[in-house]
């Protein structure tokens, strides 16, 4: 199932593509109308993964400082926040955690405007928020909700690409479920891997950590090892001490400026 | 060495209490008039947890969002943020890590008032930024920087309860070194920990999080074990599947609103 599921995300992101009405041109002029200048991110599990790599992408391709905001510092707290001219986006699968939905209604309330990132257009939020934007993923049955992490990704990536006109990225985006079949067809051989050693560290940098997290978290639910995140800057103070024979270690190397690093 | 610089913490802190020329009123004096809004923490390691910490108190009791800022967006990117209304915190227990140094002078330039932490009065930082605060943690020569992380805690808790104006907090400082020192002979066995398991959780929420995280590193420097910290609202979300008999499991609850969900 986890596989099938895997495997049609080329053709979730065709389906993508064609169906996408997605407001990115309403965000982009209240980006450019400096009406939004902050944003928040306020996730889960593996959306919180996809909310880390929206704000990398956020503070390297916009400028645009991110914090992700604990739900618990809403949801537990009575914090008062100033939310002008912040956009809190609420990334969630379901759209129907309760914490989640909480911490949409109270940003609203602290003068926040809200986007909803989710594949639910059941989900209370999108009646409410003031954007709502729709990962159309399809129905995803697995624990590990791969096809709901790429196709997050793919309606940020857009985000970013619409509000800095990056024309190369938004017209080579057709071309990507092609991309994807081939890199399938290219997969490495997991028999490779020992199975007999259940703990390391995956080690990469900026965007790249963000995706590692995600890749942990897999790890974890999907084989029961426990490989944790770390960014090649952070593991030099302290953690590299672990490494050892049994011990895994992954790196993940972007082909851009946090790549050289790691 | 670890445990003779651990246990002279206390020591540290009634020194700290008597020196400390610290300039709180002048950061609380900004945030009342509102020339400061925003706070970014920059910073590595240890002194990251400690950052993280500060992040969940700024927003619990200031309601200031906290942004932690990958020290990489500004060294390894061209970023350029609006920094204007922000106090960008850097954290570093020698003052002289290359990229936090170039982080301080980056952010100046983007329109930021910056505050140093540092237990370096040689740093370089300390004279080109706004506002300097002393750790006072005394030389640190053991690996695990644990009186200066407990130092950088009390003096982010003292900052705090200046600009939210607990006298209570304010008062009880003094008598902190005694209660220390009562923890202190009041130690737990660690015996009773099994060490032949050397990978588990460390399992907390809120401020207790931040603490876990620091905590987890202690582990990992000191024990070679990997106890990866997790928010207990986190860990539902697929890593618990990794909980088995050959794994600890810690939890850290603290006595506040957080404490109940852990």
């Amino acid at each position: 199932k986890v596989l099938e599921e895997a495997n049609s995300i080329a053709e979730k992101i065709a389906i993508f593509n064609q169906e996408d009405k997605n407001p990115y041109h309403q965000i982009k002029k209240k980006i450019s109308e400096k009406n939004l200048k902050h944003i928040v991110t306020v996730a889960r599990g593996t959306s919180d993964c996809a909310a880390l790599y929206a704000s990398y992408l956020f503070a390297k391709t916009l400028g645009l400082t991110t914090y992700s905001l604990p739900p618990s510092i809403i949801t537990l707290e009575n914090s008062h926040f100033d939310f002008s001219n912040t956009l809190v986006v609420v990334i969630s699968q379901s759209g129907l955690s309760e914490d989640l939905v909480k911490c949409e209604q109270a940003s609203r309330k602290m003068g926040a405007e809200t986007l909803i990132l989710t594949n639910n257009l059941n989900s209370p939020m999108i009646n409410h928020a003031n954007y709502f934007f729709n990962i159309n993923a399809g129905k995803e049955e697995s624990v590990a909700a791969t096809k709901t992490f790429v196709l997050s990704l793919l309606n940020i990536v857009k985000l970013v690409a619409f509000v800095s006109n990056d024309n190369e990225i938004l017209n080579n985006l057709p071309q990507l479920p092609e991309h994807i079949n081939t890199e399938l067809s290219e997969a490495w051989d997991p028999e490779l891997i020992d199975n007999n050693i259940s703990s390391g560290f995956i080690i990469s940098r900026g965007l790249g950590y963000a995706l590692s997290t995600e890749i942990s978290l897999k790890f974890k639910e999907l084989c029961q090892e426990q490989i944790e995140p770390f960014s090649s800057a952070e593991v030099m103070h302290g953690p590299r001490s672990l490494i050892e024979n049994s011990f895994k270690l992954f790196t993940l190397s972007l082909n851009d400026s946090s790549g050289a690093g790691v």
